[in-house]
């Protein structure tokens, strides 16, 4: 392969091979070979149709760069470190092709206009994948709370039970969580849906270009409209990198509860040993190491946030070498976003859940507590004063060993003639689950609705 | 005032008050006190309305409500930190003002909604000044382009000199920047502006309650439709930040051109008096430090960022004390970015330009060397021939100590044939500026018409 | 009170007064008062005893900062923020007390080495704090571990029970993580004890002055050789920020297990009510408040330390304004480590252990499957045998609903000829805890060994 | 190659290909090959000499391993995603050469102390070269700053012209910082030189092994002391990732001067042809392209300290599958910081520095009015008079545009009869830089004393 370097004239030293190691990025921006052929496919057509540079010429660039597509789809194009980038790795390999015509492929483009307008493709196409995935994982959690609408679990606040619930609500929760995060990457999809190209080193260009026809032709939705800002522009990775934060952090904590869940102490979900490993000491272990993997991985996404606002901290305009930084971390989260996607959704469909677990571990609790504090209050009894009552209720039991359900009607009507018979239907969990149906609540019949609400946000 | 602890029933010992003092908030959620008041009147409404509480306890309630609202607005509320926060506080303040009734305002909610539904309100209305302050910045920016549409000045790439531009052209890039930052915290308010409100402790409630209603009241645009998701969702916040994390960097970028830019080396603006200060040793120093404060206030808001993703990172559902600490961050970045854009507002409407520097600094440099490589591909040269020659004449002249306007005719023509007397218009910066005007470039006429696009926008 | 601008007279225009207040540090800087006037009384001694100012303006100047200590201390010295930082301040104050001879206690000093000394002192002093406040933490967990020697509890990978181990064990884990974090904050210090004083603005002073003289009367160990990273250098804030970052995850990581330990479904320990707090709507709550706070509380740290990392990439030599964003963060994280401390020494203190629940945790488990797996390996199996033997028995047991301890020995010796009648007490989990004494082991004559060393350790 | 898991007798599915990947780390833990045979062959002979092998099993493992070490070197091994990670691997292999003996080779450890260890023997060798790196760093700088003792520079504050200072001076402030993150690895090292193995999974093991005997082995300092500690520290990592964000954050300061002062605008040094790149359509252009990448690397660097700081937080004992999270960042933060300080030394050594410009600019600034305030105030002005006097003559030569040497003796006496002939002399920067030769300060004296002692401390 021809070692084409781009500045070659200038300089009288050559670049000593580890410098240039160390500043090249090819050796993890190849995967922007697809995308760097389609913009130049997009810029050499419209040099063609310009008149900038000859029918012909173009049209051998266009032939050579097919070519190349055709071999990279065939997994045949080797790349060169010393050839830098993405970017003169195809030069070279273009030049190879066809000749020297191929250097008038880079009339009227530069390399900053050109990485920006590669990363434009690529992460469109990623944030598509990542859209699809969503969808998929948002599907599998209306699946999963179809089945567990009467699946009554306890409700936590501060890891203590709270209020008994459906387990399908605390589903719908994170279907909640995932379906702002769809919104989000579709937010994203609007500032990366735009062209880069022609923006060329930094001020724009002296041919007259047309900028909409390669932004058509790439299928972008519009262009930049400002020459700086478009090679010094990186707000669409950090929003695609804050996105993929957000989004990791709602499965860490799905994770979390998982993990809590499929626990010795809590056994209310068994995880399929797919999504599961073993010890190579203790033979009985069955760990949700999916799980734990995924919510470890919530350190590498939210580190590359991290470190593309630093790159950019303070940065003048407008492109600087510190921008190279901004590609691996920008790889890195969309590999592990589409994974931990995929594989929440395998381990959600293929857990077992402990229904009988759950719903036992609501029965032998003060999670009814709040029951017995809101049947006095509808009697007319101030909230702060029910909360009282209750709470000394609540105390004697913890220290007689028994629970709400358990107290003699005799003993309640002591406490408040309020009480009556019907209380120990209101302390059953089912009850409780059963009468939260304020909009949004975790009552069966609202369930039900917020159900159909969602599958037809889905089907849309 | 009355030492009122919600949970008084259940417990033997007190907290001692160092704890006590560790674990309360009023010392910052009092800024969300005229919030929390509005919420109270919106939910007692909304019990009176549906006769979860009689009318004459709805009315008193809100009589209450309405006389702390403007003791408030007065400054004569005074808060307790044995009252933990500022919903126990104001319970307390109102059982002062009306008695035990006050008691009944907290029927079906609970504090874990309350402070979503204060957080909320907050935060929009912050988001709502900060959206003005934005646009402000903006037409500031738009004022000053349309000053310097002519004023050339080297456009830099890796801080040395590229290819002149318009000074115009540089500060629409900022322009864009800020354009999209208001696109962010317009899409951050369609997830801030729902209600919480009625999701009661995590799992909705047993009365009849009317969330449609108590959104309604507040202004709330929509309400959330899972009950823990509302008790638990701090997404907003991290929109917030993540937005702000990207406007204060792009603040920070400005901030490093503007302090270059009046160094002795630049020279190219002068700051105001009121945005510089003076050195308490060195008489002469007049410093950027508005500018550099700026700069530095991003990592506060990066911090900011972080801190929430790290809190809420693997965090269970539903409430957790945790989630206490969303506050503190949310306040100082609000502050932060809205004072911020005000001084770079005010920075930039107030410093004086030097025109005369800017030119003679793409008069005696090699910024022009684009236009010969130009000159020559349009004259039918392989780019990279033209840039090879070019690259080699540079050399030449680096040596000799001129530059490429110096080159004698006859020298232009030993090197290529192609070469004639129109070179020397063609290396004059104005006209290299003035040609660029591809769209997006810095062509006089492309910023122009860029400008009236931007007017357009800005009036909507 | 004078207002008193160090750079009056070059600048024609005044600050604007929200400008000032953006810019100004008194808002936070107050703290640093005490420390401020120590380093004022030190520099003046030197300024009298070197001659540089005449013996009795020194002596003056020094009667007016002692006054002005006594003031302090009495809580009598009111700030102006129009002075903008405590430097100011208190040369306005001083200027109050004793008139325009105050003017020479600034002679070869500059606010720059001021502020630094002033860092360097409270930061010592801090660290000193919170020096104490970790070995009475280590103290705490010894005095606990002592206790509970011999209790035995369930050990966890991957929050599975894996083998059964001391809670003493356990709790040395974190006694182990403390001490290095007292190596770390002890090491922190000798950056920290350092006097940057003499370096005045950045390049050090033409009066004679004596740098020893003033570091000996503040009780440094030594001095900064550089006047540029004198004033520039914040290594020791950082090297104080990550071993806060570092301490801060430990508690996080103890905070988890103690809000999992005190669940529900865990009931290992019971915090006192202290420590705890209740539900302003489910009576029966008794929630780990602090826990879950000082967990959360870890966000912030992180915060800070980011905060300044960010504050410092790429900040030219030698002082910027960005650096006044290096104290905030300082503070909050001091205040925030020595109360975590405090408050997680309380709270290991004051807990109920229920070491009944604990040992029954291990008894109905599969922990002890390790035994049976070390009990085949010592009878000569290779140990990968062994562990698919012992594997295959688990799920056998699982699917029949019994423990390895019911399998009857007929069965056991069907698996195996190697199998004996002492298996039963081989997997006992006391006995599996006994025996496992290697070095570090949680085995309880090991433990016991530990925590002799432990002490004389902490005698030190 | 034989594909062995571990825990294959309790696993009913196999994992499916693409989450066991995920789950792998064969894919960067192939890195610690070396450690891991030298952990391997450690714990063999150990087990060997104990008893708790045969001697010949001892000796066929050790055999095995010493071969697989040879073929390591050789670059042979070929590792096996479906083998997981580098351990199992390295298991398979080992079963190939010698058979099911391997098998023995797990006695009495876990996977969880054996990467434990891995990880420690690495991170001790990497922090060597690192030291050594930044050895060679501090001595380029010292030669560097021993042939600039007298160039004369501007001294920077807020990027301003301060006071003149010498280019040795500057220079030496980042000898300080490299010699602080000198110390901070070698305090890390400590951390690093511990053995957890023999920790087994998390309790230790009943087989009686030899921990200081395989620490020995190993060249270990010491060990840990607590089994649940030594597998779930990774404290070692965190140290290793703060002081290299540190040492960064020195680099990206440095960095930004280099590429400030290879400006245009500044002309102060030109790097070596080997250590910029040029332009692929601007001729002109030698960017400064290492300097950037290496400033932009903070990025990177900081991200990896926030990510394994997010994995850690709240995690609870012992081992988690989150905590295979720790070593990518890790690896990449050794390449960039060895790479980074290499570099560093060579842009450094082959730079040329342009002393004529340096001094220039100190002639044609107001970087002397410290000198005239000074001057004054040794006349007995109190200082702060000093410095209004200077401000206003500073503020009368801008407006009339020379500097405080060029005012008239005559002008000078009018403004204060303390000012004489000598004011000439002690105006120039020369002088200036001289005199300030408090210790630590930019006189030469001073200066050459501190090469002195840097020599001195270097060659220790």
């Amino acid at each position: 392969m021809v070692n084409h370097k781009l500045w070659g004239g200038r300089f009288e030293a050559s670049l000593e091979d580890w410098v240039e190691e160390f500043g090249a990025s090819i050796g993890f921006d190849y995967r922007l070979a697809p995308y760097d052929l389609q913009g130049s496919l997009a810029h050499v057509k419209m040099l063609g149709q310009t008149g900038i540079i000859a029918p012909e010429e173009a049209a051998a660039i266009q032939a050579g760069l097919e070519k190349l597509l055709v071999r990279y789809q065939a997994g045949e194009l080797e790349f060169d470190v010393r050839n830098e980038d993405i970017h003169m790795n195809m030069e070279a390999l273009l030049t190879e092709e066809i000749g020297p015509v191929a250097g008038k492929l880079h009339t009227a483009r530069s390399r900053n206009d050109q990485v920006a307008t590669d990363m434009h493709l690529y992460l469109k196409d990623q944030i598509g994948q990542i859209a699809d995935k969503l969808l998929n994982l948002r599907q599998v959690l209306l699946n999963l709370a179809e089945e567990h609408v009467e699946t009554i679990m306890p409700g936590y606040t501060h890891l203590q039970h709270a209020q008994p619930i459906s387990f399908a609500h605390h589903l719908l929760a994170y279907y909640q969580m995932f379906s702002r995060d769809s919104q989000r990457f579709a937010f994203n999809l609007e500032h990366t849906n735009l062209s880069p190209l022609g923006a060329a080193a930094l001020a724009g260009t002296t041919f007259s270009i047309d900028r909409e026809l390669t932004a058509d032709l790439l299928g972008f939705k519009g262009i930049y409209h400002n020459s700086l800002d478009a090679v010094s522009d990186r707000d669409f990775i950090l929003e695609f990198l804050s996105n993929s934060s957000i989004l990791i952090m709602h499965l860490s904590r799905l994770c979390e509860e998982l993990i809590n869940w499929c626990s010795y102490e809590y056994g209310f979900v068994s995880l399929s040993d797919t999504f599961s490993t073993g010890s190579s000491i203790m033979p009985q272990k069955k760990n949700p190491d999916m799980a734990e993997l995924i919510r470890g991985k919530s350190g590498r996404v939210y580190g590359h946030l991290f470190s593309l606002l630093t790159v950019m901290k303070s940065l003048p305009l407008a492109y600087n070498k510190d921008l190279q930084e901004d590609k691996e971390g920008m790889f890195d989260t969309v590999d592990t976003i589409q994974k931990s996607l995929d594989i929440m959704a395998g381990m959600l469909s293929s857990m077992t859940v402990n229904k009988e677990k759950m719903l036992v571990s609501t029965q032998q609790d003060f999670s009814n507590a709040t029951e017995l504090a809101d049947y006095l209050a509808k009697k007319g009894l101030p909230f702060r004063e029910a909360h009282e009552i209750v709470g000394k209720l609540v105390l004697e039991c913890s220290k007689a060993g028994y629970y709400l359900q358990d107290i003699p009607l005799s003993r309640y009507q002591e406490v408040s003639s309020l009480i009556e018979e019907d209380i120990y239907q209101a302390l059953e969990s089912q009850t409780a689950v059963q009468k939260r149906n304020s909009l949004g609540g975790t009552g069966f019949a609202q369930i039900r609705q917020e159900l159909e609400r969602a599958k037809r946000q889905l089907e849309k």
